[in-house]
């Protein structure tokens, strides 16, 4: 297909979209949970359909040689068919933030003024290999008044188109438009592009995925774009630490999960400390299979290489951590604002006073005092769903459960108000 | 200069604005209105020196032939700047956003949640000619906690010159980093473009002008743009409208003043009423001295110009207005989704279900019930201070006071968590 006919077929998915997300925004909260319980109940219903699918995806990747933990992540079971079930009707649990009044007043010449929360209208999600992202993005923007456009890997295609396909019958049975989900036409990059360049036509994209894409996609679009999910995340160990406190959160910030976002991949230590802890999270990362790239203090410890820029700047998603010893509280900050991708830095410390200056010089998403990295997270901050972790600072930033997938608008009512 | 000079130069006050956002997210309230306090007093003392570099700007725009409605908006009196000051003081007395906690709670392992506000960090502003916006602009942006880059026209360079040279010298002297206010340097688009790319040292960027520099900014930019102000507002006379109150509110709304965003440029009115409305409405709207383009309904009346769709999709922003008869309530709705720049829409009815209607259906920053689209105003909403109007739905719509100046961090407190 040529690049202006995928623009075409994009362009008219996302008309039918927005056409959709007219009804969609005026829907009840008992409708979309009815929409959203209907849509787990047929996910449960069809699954060999959806197995069957997804099949051919893991197929397409072995035969590709693709790496066993990526065919991991596509592959699809019973269990995780149902745990997508599970996750639509705790979406419908969640209260509905479409029409939540987020402030009002009566001003002094009686105009009553209300802003309330609306949906986005058409929202873009960018994503990719995990199949269960497409039944969690539907859910989530369903329930906020959204018409969802869907853009997967094209490895996970096959499963992708069937679980589309059992969703939207699903929300025509419970009586909404099928519309309000669809997948994006076109398997190469130019429907990415095409997408991107929908202003107008989608309100906000959502990049999930490597740095890789979500670089490209807040450079290329015109579309408002909400930037997620890069983590270069610190802990770093304040000479007033709790030791014991310190190892058990480097530890649990490293390697309860490594594929993650939260995960930490910087260890940052004061120098008046080092001498004591060195030895003791060197040797305890080391147990934990964990490749320490150190600075030299870190460096007279065996097995530790050499960090550079790179190392400090590199968000490993692996085993591997990056350290190094600081002089100072201010040495520790001036490191974090140079390297952090802004997610999440951790101080550790028993200073009332180094926990405040951390706290408020350190700018990121989520600023920890004394806890692990990981509780960056929706479900941790108990936000019920989430869509992705912002780093930017437009609109939302951190975990994004359902009211950061509205906007609002003013309601002013007045009788007969002139100025 | 050459090109790439002009990005070292625009890269180099980024990078000034950055270290100083460091040490003004820290300062506290009362530092920053000191700070405010200290500019308005000195824009009072060196009166001459403004107005003298003002002068300058007024004799190379006469001499250049720009009309005198535009001369007019560059002209600073003593007046003015004392409105200026005010202005300031005005804003240091405001609440001070951040810190505020907009959410908390405590999880149920103990960790304490809060997301708070927190400073953009450094802000761009890029508008046209009114110098006035320089001190409004350095005066939010500083009491937000954030390090403003000010780019205005070359028709004002003097005058905001002059102003920013007096600004800094009181933040100085206020002991903050006078680098919280700076101007941009360069005249040419070069200098505009360079800011628009300065992703990553430039966190957010407000256009504020017309709608040719709002819509290349939004299409060029790679830092996060907040749209501003492009207002094509609707009035539509319902069925069930008080035809008093209706006439009264598009008057208001179409000449209370023209040149402003949330003035009125179309009305529509039910076909029920129009055989009683129409008589009035021209006559009143043709004795103010307006320009009715109407549609054949409208255009059996005397003096009233046939319309195009081009008529419809203008933002006149003098005293024309577009006009048609539609059938019902739902083709007010679809007209105003086909053609409103979804900055204030405004329905005139009794009727509280079609009200109710117009409210839900029509996806505008602002929507009123029987009150004119003039009050689509920060200063109307009781904010105190406006940046600006956003259009878009990204982080904030409709006016913007001091917390929409604010992005927020989660601060999460726990005493050795981990997961």
């Amino acid at each position: 297909m040529s690049t202006a006919d995928i623009q075409q077929d994009v362009l008219e998915v996302a008309r039918r979209a927005r056409t959709a997300s007219h009804t969609l925004a005026l829907a009840t909260r008992a409708e979309k949970d009815r929409a959203l319980h209907a849509m787990a109940d047929a996910l449960a219903e069809r699954h060999d359909e959806v197995l069957a699918a997804n099949a051919d995806d893991v197929a397409r990747a072995e035969a590709d040689g693709t790496p066993a933990n990526i065919v991991d992540r596509l592959r699809l079971t019973p269990d995780r068919l149902d745990a997508m079930s599970q996750g639509l009707r705790d979406v419908a649990g969640l209260p509905d933030p479409v029409g939540e009044v987020v402030r009002g007043s009566t001003l002094a010449n009686g105009l009553e003024l209300r802003q309330v929360r609306v949906p986005f209208g058409v929202v873009g999600m960018i994503y990719e290999a995990r199949p269960n992202v497409t039944a969690d993005a539907a859910g989530i923007c369903l329930k906020s008044g959204n018409a969802v456009l869907l853009r997967g890997s094209s490895s996970a295609r096959s499963s992708n188109a069937a679980i589309v396909a059992v969703l939207r019958d699903a929300v025509t049975t419970a009586g909404l438009d099928a519309d309000v989900v669809q997948l994006v036409p076109g398997e190469t990059r130019d429907s990415v592009k095409a997408l991107m360049r929908a202003r107008g036509h989608v309100d906000v994209l959502i990049p999930r995925g490597g740095a890789g894409l979500i670089r490209s996609v807040v450079e290329e679009s015109t579309v408002p774009v909400i930037e997620t999910g890069v983590g270069n995340c610190h802990v770093y160990v304040d000479r007033a630490a709790d030791l014991d406190k310190a190892l058990a959160i480097v530890l649990n910030a490293k390697t309860h999960r490594t594929s993650v976002c939260n995960a930490a991949e910087s260890l940052l230590v004061h120098a008046d400390v080092a001498e004591q802890f060195l030895p003791r999270v060197v040797a305890a990362l080391q147990d934990a299979g964990v490749t320490i790239h150190g600075d030299p203090a870190f460096g007279a410890h065996d097995g530790v290489e050499p960090a550079t820029d790179d190392d400090y700047a590199q968000e490993y998603l692996s085993l591997d951590i990056s350290a190094a010893v600081v002089p100072d509280l201010d040495a520790a900050i001036a490191h974090i604002r140079r390297f952090s991708s802004q997610h999440s830095d951790a101080i550790v410390t028993e200073d009332q006073g180094a926990a405040r200056r951390f706290v408020a010089a350190v700018d990121s998403a989520a600023v920890l005092v004394n806890a692990s990295t990981r509780f960056t997270d929706g479900g941790e901050f108990g936000f019920g769903a989430e869509i992705g972790i912002s780093t930017q600072k437009l609109h939302a930033r951190g975990p994004m459960g359902l009211p950061e997938m509205t906007s609002t608008k003013y309601v002013v009512t007045g009788d007969g108000h002139v100025r």
